[in-house]
């Protein structure tokens, strides 16, 4: 690894109550575990997922995905329009051939607006985002319905292949299709 | 969920290859069993981790993430750019108070170009992508370091707080932190 002219983390050397050097303790845990040993190849890629970032979810147990077979895109809401440029990736050069999108019900992305948040940036940071769209919503079925439409309308990515809608109700675990 | 107007997914009607129908057995199973219950709440966010949409990389194991404790964006190649929107709602409506963003070895973004794969494109779909940019790159961290640098360009994320690069290797399972 000397190439990349990088130090190796070394998560002994920081004590303290860092979420970062936690992560790099439990990595270096990681490590030196059977599971990081054997990991499968760049084969046998069959879908895109893309979902929230919400800290409460775990994709690859909700879903029970296999190593290797999904390319997981998460987002603030889990939202289309910024996934496009991932799709097309993992189509072109990684060949997969379905696309599921995936919003959950208790989402933060329900509890705000573009505008509010605009407000709050300004207050808080100083910022000028008025020409950013945050992508909030506030009906699901609708978010999802519309980010279904947004793939449709994309150029970029395969049209000639199954795109669902879904949404995850955090509280049972379980996925809901979203009829169009 | 009827408030939804969705229809429950039926995991047991669309027997076959579809790989979103076994994700759809394997929710429904996963539903059946106790991790799905007891999910903790919106509390105890810490940090936002940027990292690429790689089909072998669980963060979640990867990273020893504890439920309920960080933001995880996901995009091809783990870009910073695509990643502001999410990182300011992350920060300002969950209070997570961490960055990091980590790319990988063996990554699919440094065997394409931007050009080539709107070539791509063209040739596939009769898309035009001239406008697009696919962020691929070719120097690990370099991307990394540019993608530090890009946080610290932006004006809508807080830039009080630690903001750290890593490049994960794939092969050994461990993080190597990155420095400028």
């Amino acid at each position: 690894m000397a190439r990349f002219a990088m130090a190796a983390a070394n998560p002994g050397a920081t004590p303290g109550s860092s979420f970062i050097d936690e992560i790099l303790r439990a990595n270096a845990e990681f490590a030196e575990g059977e599971t990081a040993r054997g990991l499968p190849g760049p084969a046998g890629y069959r879908g895109a997922i893309v979902l929230c970032m919400d800290a409460r979810i775990d994709p690859i147990q909700v879903l029970g995905l296999p190593p290797g077979t999904a390319h997981i895109i998460r987002n603030a809401g889990g939202r289309m329009a910024e996934a496009l440029r991932s799709i097309a990736i993992s189509q072109q050069m990684m060949g997969t051939r379905e696309v599921a999108v995936v919003h959950h019900t208790e989402c933060g992305m329900t509890t705000f607006t573009s505008d509010s948040l605009r407000l709050r940036l300004r207050e808080e940071l100083g910022a000028d985002a008025s020409t950013i769209d945050f992508l909030a919503f506030n009906d699901l079925a609708e978010s999802v319905r519309e980010d279904v439409r947004i793939y449709r309308a994309s150029a970029i990515v395969r049209q000639d292949i199954p795109v669902r809608g879904f949404i995850y109700d955090i509280r049972t675990g379980r996925l809901h299709e979203v009829t169009s």
